[in-house]
């Protein structure tokens, strides 16, 4: 395994079906990656989250730095070790949740210093240590250490901005140790301004990294802002490499960013939104705490093969809810983690099969019918 | 299956070693029932408890007949299908909860009317409908409907109490649903007081139950009071019946019970403790809130093959336990369950070996011998 290999064996439109092969085996594109910030997808055994059909989860550097540090995590043989995930695990910079401490940071060329959330102690993340601190978690996917843009700010403010990250990612790559099947991803920044977007895109291809990310999106500017920087970005990215739209995103968000060329993606809402007690199904978005479920036989998606829809009702899981027992939690993540599974196997067999266009339309139909009718009111269920 | 059958294969000393044949299949005794309160053993699918040996549950009447309620369980195929439970269950009466609510109830010689703790409505608990109650639910195992006797309190007052739960005992009886499979166990009470126990067993035996249980202890008496009750209790109760002490207890609870003619168990000390950050092993307890976990690579007790201890250090589940992960309270509450059930396994070994006094002893030795060396001390680990 000379290094990180990526091939696409179909492509349907923009739309790429792929295979990433890494250290710890391949992820099948377009695919999503489960969150596990703090060494676990939350309220998920590994075991569980394998059975939802994922191969690749997301660990946050940010978090693990903190607690329970780097260094422990290598002495203790590794995050795949550590928290019994043999699969690849792709870990972000740090970068992102440093940026949302706002009042807790200060950038400068060099890095960022900023403060624990935790215990309030000084920490400061550079291009370089983003790099050793990935490695010592034994990631094999590390992504740059780059600045979010904040959505909002003008052209001027969103150029200097991209172009430190541009700076960062190549002190980045030249601090990465190179290992067979262990890669580095750049990220474009450049905000909502196409001509950026390009530059960075341009910055990052003649730097060479194994893999490119779409960053600084989903960060309140919509999907239609975030789908048109996708189409004024994706083009201007080596077709050979995989792309990834970080922290994204709702199911419709990846259907149609899948359509604009991206292979890649990750995001809390399903395990966010199973927590909060909702579901993600074929048609649409279930509020688990409602009282119409309290007598459903039925399960959550009477479409869906998952454990929690293979065992248990509606019923069962409204009871959960409001309870508040913690099983309720692990049904409805791991049910979501599922649906997001399906979705882009879906989206797989479907770009292999040339009828990504037709996928598409029966995706946005179905959400669009909203849930199964209730049992008795006279319709067939 | 014309009733609930009950085999007794094996005895050393005083301890047994039994069977339980139920509508939904074995009990092997002595046994521990782990607690699905709500109609879930918190933080555990019903998967992981049948992984760790449980055969049997328990649900509590008080908190289903509330929510979601008996009839909706009833209507929606049961207990064990709405929990996804094939095994057998066991229902308390709900007369210890409505007991603990103290101010919220009103004691009379019909029933109990109480408030709940949910929504404040009123309710109503007598003998017969703690029957139709737990009917409803589907219960294997159903409880009478008693009323525990506070510790503390006078002979004098102790008799009364007695007396009362015995004309319900034959309330209940007159008024449980005869099925094939299914049964109904006495409850003895009457304190600390030796013959109020005797007095107790022989009128519950009079009336002639499948089970007879131990009620009104771990309420505040010591073990020392407790095992000495029993001693006053067990020899009056029929030998060809199963013996149930309710709500008890620690690994030494269940050891000292065992050694005094008890089968069945139940207790929400492995999950409750397993949610509060400890770990019991064969070496004693431990708090994985203890710092000085945070690099040991060792499981929770190298002895032991659950879940948990096959697949997570120590380090881990003290860092899932300072983050306050979910996974945290998962891991220790399916270890403590697996425990309690090789505890339970290892004592229905030795009964049928005849070694059950030399197991005790060890049990004992290893308990008071705390946990395993540091790493790196100069001690053999």
């Amino acid at each position: 395994m000379p290094k990180m290999t990526f091939t696409v064996s179909a492509t349907d439109g923009r739309a790429r079906r792929g295979r990433l092969q890494t250290a710890h085996g391949p992820i099948d594109t377009p695919a999503f990656m489960p969150v596990g910030t703090a060494a676990t997808v939350k309220a998920m055994t590994p075991e569980a989250v394998a059975t939802t059909g994922a191969q690749c989860i997301l660990g946050n550097t940010y978090h693990l730095m903190l607690r329970p540090g780097a260094e422990r995590i290598r002495r203790l043989g590794g995050l795949h070790r550590f928290m019994n995930w043999p699969g690849p695990i792709l870990t972000d910079s740090g970068g992102f949740q440093v940026w949302s401490l706002k009042d807790l940071r200060k950038l400068t060329e060099g890095g960022v210093a900023f403060r624990s959330h935790i215990d309030g102690a000084k920490h400061m993340l550079t291009p370089e240590s983003a790099m050793d601190i990935q490695n010592a978690l034994d990631a094999d996917i590390s992504m740059v250490l780059d600045e979010c843009t904040p959505f909002g700010v003008d052209e001027a403010e969103a150029r200097i901005s991209m172009e430190l990250s541009m700076r960062w990612a190549k002190r980045c790559k030249d601090a990465f140790e190179e290992r067979p099947g262990y890669g580095l991803f750049g990220i474009v920044q450049g905000g909502v301004f196409p001509n950026l977007r390009r530059e960075s895109a341009a910055a990052l291809t003649a730097i060479g990294f194994d893999g490119y990310a779409v960053g600084g999106l989903a960060v309140g500017e919509g999907q239609d802002m975030m789908f048109r920087t996708l189409d004024a970005t994706t083009p201007h990215l080596p077709a050979d490499r995989p792309r990834y739209l970080m922290g994204v995103g709702k199911p419709s968000d990846l259907v149609g960013a899948v359509a604009r060329g991206v292979d890649m993606f990750d995001c809390v809402l399903p395990t966010r939104s199973g927590r909060t007690d909702q579901a993600f199904t074929r048609r649409g978005q279930l509020n688990l705490r409602n009282t119409r479920h309290k007598d459903d036989p039925r399960p959550l998606d009477p479409d869906c093969s998952c454990y929690a829809c293979a065992n248990f009702s509606r019923a069962y899981v409204h009871h959960l809810v409001q309870a508040r027992e913690i099983l309720g939690g692990v049904l409805l993540s791991w049910h979501n983690l599922h649906y997001y599974q399906e979705l882009m196997a879906g989206m797989r067999r479907a770009i292999e099969g040339g009828t990504f266009a037709a996928f598409k339309r029966d995706f946005e139909a179905l959400q669009a019918a909203g849930d199964i009718p209730p049992i008795g009111d006279g319709a067939e269920t």
